[in-house]
């Protein structure tokens, strides 16, 4: 079956081309900045810059490049669609196959991730001529099985403004999750973290994520290129009654701040980790970085009573060998002891309990989307 | 040598006048509630209602109690008086006599802690004429020593502002480590839960707090009676866009928040407590709670290596076994087993490395003074 998946980000749109379950990717294609420059990579031509408006018409471009180059001799190859969806709110706890209803609901939850919805709706809408069935795949969904969702603040406006924990990252940590199961053979208990541009780590207990660090939006937790993670929410009051707007606040803690903030270098983890012996602001930054990434394994140890596997995962995660064994040796006393040489090299187990498993969001999304399919 | 002590509270003021170094509490006496129904309690006199206007009032009627009831026959008694100031800023990192130059100083962190140092302010000023010496103890202080004090924010800003991790509870934080090291003989890595109407919890290695829960303000970290702590910062932003203003979305998460928050039945343990078993609610807002603990313990824990003393401390830490048995129960196979039977009498050591220390402020503060007096 020929999956087409669409992950469309906020300023980005990513398709791959999946014959499933073979798990083979036929193509891919991807469309990074809307603009008159727009920047059209893939696996079958080159690149190329070209106007692009909005994610519908990056669809639609990437759709005629398929032809063009004739990866599919109609739109009829396509046997399904699968969208990523960032937020499904406290509504959608599974995938689902997308219709009329369906489309509404999530429209409804736009104000709960206004950079990634009404763009994720704009992918689906441009692919609606297709005709094949479409799913729709949240990146909350995964973690609808936490412990405690709820933020210690007045119950009824919780419920009113539906303020709770949701968490992201869900598509790769449920990935993370199969994937150690098929190692283990067994539900294990895991510490999935996803360090890439966005960052976060899940405990999963039996396959169930049970905690996980972002929260109602994606700029809680850890610190990451541009946001601030965690912060006091004193600090906005504070920052407030000092003369600054929300509005520049908010700007600040999602985009100015992070790695970046921090150093006053660069929000990419492969420049800092180069200054790092020679700039103490970039070795400030990453060892903040490494200082809340430990925190939150082991809040996350604690809850989960026992760790089968501690996973790394994402682009900084995959690559950053030195990162991976900063947090290793200052836990190895918790039985996580890695082996300095397989690390070096990136491979798959890099200690007793310690793996790298790569993001594969596209992957996932075919199987999801798949699995949906299969059981209608 | 007679120290007497003061604790200006946001609404109310505690007073201590204790023998030192002998450690023999000579007389307390409290004021409660600035109005014209303030209370007046004390361990020598009866408990009366007086109109008390404010800080410097209290303290002056206080003082004519003491003269009254002979506890002193002038003042010339009082020896020293040790202050606690809630904001010790960045410059003060260890108690220091009072002069006109550090007055000016603590007056100039008074936006840092707008509710407390005013007070605590007030309180100095009002003893001024007595002309012994006098000692600020600051409850930021045992924070100084720190690993990551900084937020992932630009630097900047951060330094223009002065934002940064400064942490309370540090009187108590560092009494427990001094407990500690007098009953492990040694200068020990401990966990200190300090739990009362405020929470924190502080990671102390070999003496030094290296990390703790609350952070530039106090409303950080754990759940606490009316207090959300620590909430994803998005979250602000969201109830901003829905129409809350800054200033009702602040006190909101300081005034009706956490246990009453989530509850909407008390902000008092005890009441949650007798209703666990009752209403869903009391149950979901205590074991929140107890969740927000875990998840300090176990980062603390993997931040320090290894820990040679779990210490619950405060209200709630010295009176609740239950709470600190559903704690324990969830990390026992991290080494913290407790005696069910020790806890349920609240002894001083509950479990192999697990311990109850009152929480003793006054004489923590007499502590510091007298130390500070031996020193000049």
């Amino acid at each position: 079956m020929k999956i087409l998946t669409i992950n469309a980000g906020s300023s980005s749109l990513k398709t791959a081309l999946i014959d499933y379950p073979e798990q083979n990717v036929i193509a891919t294609a991807n469309c990074d900045g809307f603009s008159e420059h727009a920047k059209l990579s893939g696996s079958f031509f080159k690149k190329v810059q070209l106007h692009i408006k909005d994610h519908h018409h990056a669809v639609k471009q990437i759709l005629d490049l398929f032809m063009e180059h004739k990866v599919i001799s109609s739109m009829k190859d396509i046997d399904a669609i699968g969208h990523r969806v960032v937020h499904g709110g406290e509504r959608f706890t599974d995938p689902v196959i997308i219709d009329d209803t369906i489309l509404e609901e999530i429209e409804s939850l736009n104000e709960l991730a206004p950079l990634h919805n009404p763009a994720n709706l704009q992918g689906i809408r441009a692919c609606t001529d297709i005709g094949c069935p479409m799913i729709a795949v949240f990146d909350t969904a995964f973690h609808s099985s936490i412990s405690y969702p709820l933020y210690a603040i007045p119950k009824n406006l919780a419920q009113e403004m539906r303020i709770r924990k949701y968490g992201f990252h869900g598509i790769n940590h449920s990935h993370i999750a199969a994937e150690m199961q098929k190692i283990l053979k067994k539900d294990p208990n895991v510490i999935s973290c996803h360090l890439g541009n966005g960052c976060s780590i899940c405990a999963i207990k039996e396959g169930r994520s049970i905690d996980t660090s972002m929260g109602m939006t994606p700029l809680d937790g850890l610190v990451m290129g541009t946001r601030s993670g965690a912060i006091d929410p004193g600090i906005i009051f504070y920052m407030h009654r000092k003369g600054l707007s929300i509005d520049e606040i908010d700007t600040m803690l999602n985009k100015r701040s992070g790695l970046v903030g921090i150093s006053m270098i660069s929000n990419d983890m492969r420049t800092l980790l180069e200054q790092y012996d020679k700039q103490l602001d970039a070795k400030l930054a990453v060892d903040t970085f490494i200082d809340r990434i430990i925190h939150y394994i082991g809040a996350y140890a604690f809850k989960l009573g026992k760790v089968d596997a501690l996973v790394f995962t994402g682009g900084i995660g995959e690559r950053a060998g030195f990162i991976r064994e900063q947090i290793c040796r200052q836990i190895e006393t918790f039985g996580f002891e890695i082996d300095v040489q397989k690390n070096q090299s990136n491979a798959r187990q890099i200690g007793k309990n310690i793996y790298i498993i790569p993001a594969d969001e596209e992957m996932a999304i075919a199987g999801a989307t798949f699995n949906v399919l299969q059981t209608v």
